[in-house]
């Protein structure tokens, strides 16, 4: 049996509309992925998220592994059971939290020795002991441990891709779960021959994904989307592709029009309990006084629960006095945002009118951005 | 046309169960009114309320009042569209808030004059205006603003008993919007005779409901029930009785088996804030180390959300974690909790086997009540 199945629907130019099967559902794709970095999205339950049409969740194995750790959830009956998700679950390898650490890591080729953000106590993460850790916790895709260089450093970029490379043979030659997906992970900073490289070898492997990791940390946008232009034609087209961190609503139209499929990133949750509303124009910070008595929804396009039931008064009135609800409302609304977004562009692409669609939100993205309203 | 109508469906001993008619919606008593303070439940969304059964919300004037203000609800078109709650909502008069004040308030005949908590503004309340405020608010139910002494002392109750009930006359005369129910409320300390006093004075007036105020503050529980008991008899049968600010499962019990048909209080989600779970057999703190890798629920007989689908570990988790999402599930839970027991006691109430049910529960409760498990 095979418990995994990518399957191109259309493509559009470099634009991909695609179905990805796993042992717990079929993910649509374009796809964007909310964060659920320990076992939760911040302040929704599990029924707003299935409301949301949400399909894929992230975890974070970094923070699982030090809390409550991999072996409760194992004995808890893994991550799906844990958190009560019962759809496609992504975790990461722990690589970018550990390599984010700075003064508190040691790397070597056999691994990283770090100290624990919580209690400084030490630890180490290998490729293989990452994969088994994602093996307790079960999700249906899990990733490759990599070395995350800073964008610029051109020779940290050169050995750490050498490293990531090996590593991840060493984790494809260990994972051991059929019922898992493990995906390679593209290094290489902003550096178009190394991109290049690690593009030919990542997807040289026996790898049923490919992910672009070491994006949206630092380079400008251009570098970013250039570098897309540089790695798409080296990927395989019967294979998801995964940019790992990314989820404004622009970098997702330019990512999906560079032949993207799934994403992920905290940004929308995150700016919710930073009191910000995301739309497809731009964004509100909704603690403003403008909003005081403003009876609009966040966007009168928007069919979530928060825009169909609730004012922009109301959401400003939960900010400033303090009320957990903000967070909860706001958040439901902005994964909205990126989830039909992300539903567009797949209508966008198997219509054929791909290009139609990210020129108008680019005209109109661009020209809304800075205002209010 | 009748906005409101009591029906007493049945009664056994002093038990009652009932049903409310308001403007927007029915209300089968006993009924547990969450608290939403600043118009929102903690933690919740409305639909999670509804879910739960819950038909009465209680919301706070003070609060409103300060924070946005009366004014901006009233223009938002009053506090069922504000907060997007279609049921039935009751406003206190903010006497409790104003008296709870200690330092910052003056009182006089014609009324309460305070610092805000929230800035040091100077205000005042009458019983006029607080008529207004709640017109403006438009909840279902309103209450007369009264003088809330402490328990204990004589000679101020007897004073402030005075006032409270010159006060409730003054509220009436002013009272315009008929789809409004105004509810007088009984004072006295812990001194029956005041007690009595005052239940034969509000129950003398064109209330369409009356409330046992100054209880639970401070009194034990035994002085609360003694209380009851003078006060019963003397109150009308064909108005709803509420007891303003009682909610503990006990309390509850006790109440409704002493005639009482609404209940509101904050413990239910102020214990879910604080990591407890409330059953009816006592309490849990789930922050403590045996529920690490506890899989059961935090209550196998509870049908609630959270219940059904998270284990006690997960919610352990969630508090050690520092997850919002704990709040939302012990809020559901407790609530659960609270709004069953009144289903219940309803039930035992029809059947005419309230006694047994009482005395079941209280050799429950009692037994179980330090335990952890």
């Amino acid at each position: 049996m095979k418990h995994f199945t990518f399957n191109l629907i259309a493509q559009d130019g470099r634009g991909r509309a695609g179905t990805f099967q796993t042992p717990h559902g079929c993910i649509s794709t374009p796809v964007f992925a909310p964060v659920g970095t320990q076992a939760t999205v911040k302040a929704l339950t599990p029924a707003q998220l299935e409301e949301l049409g949400v399909t894929l969740l992230l975890a974070n194995t970094y923070h699982l592994y030090l809390r409550p750790g991999a072996d409760l959830i194992s004995d808890m009956g893994g991550l799906h059971n844990f958190m009560n998700w019962n759809g496609p679950i992504l975790t990461d390898s722990g690589g970018f939290q550990v390599f984010s650490l700075e003064d508190r890591r040691e790397v070597s080729d056999r691994g990283v020795i770090f100290k624990s953000h919580l209690d400084g106590s030490e630890h180490e993460f290998t490729p293989e002991n990452t994969i088994r850790m994602q093996e307790m916790l079960g999700a249906d895709i899990i990733m490759v441990l990599d070395e995350c260089a800073t964008p610029y450093e051109r020779e940290y970029n050169e050995q750490a891709l050498e490293r990531t490379h090996q590593w991840a043979e060493r984790a494809l030659a260990v994972k051991a779960r059929e019922d898992q997906a493990l995906i390679g992970i593209i290094q290489g900073g902003i550096f178009p021959d190394l991109r290049k490289r690690s593009a030919e070898f990542i997807s040289s492997l026996d790898f049923p994904g490919v992910a672009i990791g070491g994006l949206s940390v630092g380079e400008t946008k251009e570098e970013m989307y250039d570098i897309l232009d540089v790695v798409e034609p080296i990927l395989p087209k019967e294979k998801p592709r995964y940019l790992m961190g990314v989820g404004s609503p622009d970098d997702i139209v330019e990512a999906v029009w560079r032949g993207v499929d799934i994403f992920d990133c905290v940004l929308p949750t995150r700016m919710a309990r930073n009191n910000a509303a995301l739309t497809r124009t731009g964004r509100l910070n909704l603690r403003n006084a403008p909003y005081r008595s403003d009876r609009r929804p966040i966007d009168q396009q928007c069919s979530c629960y928060t825009c169909k039931n609730f004012s922009r008064a109301y959401v400003r009135h939960l900010i400033v006095a303090q009320e957990m609800l903000a967070a909860s409302l706001l958040s439901i609304h902005n994964l909205q945002t990126l989830i039909s977004l992300c539903n567009d562009l797949r209508e966008a692409i198997i219509a054929g009118r791909l290009d139609k669609f990210v020129e108008e939100f680019r005209a109109h993205y661009q020209k809304h951005r800075p205002s209010e309203t």
